[in-house]
């Protein structure tokens, strides 16, 4: 896994002195952070536990020394993409523009969680093939939606099984269950910290914690 | 400076179960990074040296351990800003899109560059206003036109004077100069090596290498 970013080097910027430029690299900054960033890509239906996952593993890769940083509605809604509504074009910039942050944290050195319904495979797809090979994880939150509905923590269902909610997914817009996600969670009857505890087994397991060089 | 973001927390999101949010905070972030995030926001004409100078900085934050990411052209306008061109409202939005994924990159603890001319003002007052007080500094690399079009790296000036470029910062379009940056670089008869050392050293006067609780 190289830079994603070329950088020039050697650039002469005066007449009188030769600048060269040096830039901080991908292998520099792994070195640093010691892992192997990576996307962990949440998808699932509203209410099906995404975030609340998502929160669960950022802990838990805290207590690691583990660098993260977890992209979802509250971050990003309301700042990089303010200016989006709800329109098929919206919805496909909004995961867009997610997929090229997540891919500039990657790039950092970080891990990225993000946690959006992201209903389309199409969708998850462009944001898979923005990075390099492993660097890209899809974790299937998959709570049916009869569980999704009973939960309905937000009221959401409720406003759109009532018409006030127009192409809601799972009522009245599709949901594209992956079909190989890299990690599938079942979370009807588990507790938070076992579904968090299996994306960290996963990630320790695929050999995200050890960096070139180290251990098996 | 607390989390920029607000997260619920103790949501049930089941009948069965009680799923207890818990969330990583800034806090705990900055303490696994121990420093302080911050904004270098780099500004100055084409050619003035702002890439060379922030890879610099960035080169001498790795060496002290800090964790830092530039964001430029090379990882901004190819990615995330694609869909953007050159008009005045496209590059008013270029600059906001920066300033949201510099404020997310600083929520996530890191201390980001940027390196973008962002000739006006009012662009780099609305991403200062994003972030938390004592969260941006505005580092001006003040290198005169003369000079920045005697380097012509690019070979972008050459254009602009022939009218082959429309709308150029210092030919065709106005360079708003900083009236209070935080760090005021000049390059005349310096090496890329001063200017970097500038910067640490104000970072550093600054405290932004002490995290609460410790040291001076």
């Amino acid at each position: 896994m190289g830079s994603s970013y070329q950088r020039k080097q050697n650039k002469a910027i005066s007449n009188e002195i030769v600048w060269h430029d040096s830039a901080v690299t991908y292998t520099d900054r792994i070195a640093l952070k010691q892992q192997k960033p990576v996307v962990l890509w949440f998808t699932g239906l509203s209410g099906s536990g995404k975030s609340t996952v998502a929160n669960a593993v950022e802990m838990k890769l805290l207590q690691l020394g583990k660098h993260s940083y977890l992209l979802d509605g509250d971050n990003v809604r309301h700042g990089l993409n303010q200016d989006l509504g709800f329109s098929d074009t919206d919805r496909a910039e909004n995961i867009r523009r997610i997929g090229e942050v997540a891919k500039l944290f990657v790039d950092s050195g970080s891990i990225v969680l993000t946690a959006f319904i992201s209903p389309f495979i199409s969708d998850r797809k462009q944001v898979r093939e923005l990075v390099e090979d492993g660097q890209f994880l899809e974790v299937f939150v998959d709570t049916p939606l009869e569980i999704c509905e009973q939960r309905d923590p937000k009221g959401l269902y409720k406003k759109a099984r009532s018409g006030e909610i127009k192409h809601f997914t799972g009522i009245d817009s599709e949901y594209q269950a992956p079909v190989s996600a890299e990690i599938h969670l079942t979370t009807e009857g588990k507790s938070i910290d076992e579904c968090a505890e299996h994306v960290i087994y996963t990630l320790e397991y695929l050999g995200y914690f050890d960096i070139e060089g180290e251990g098996a």
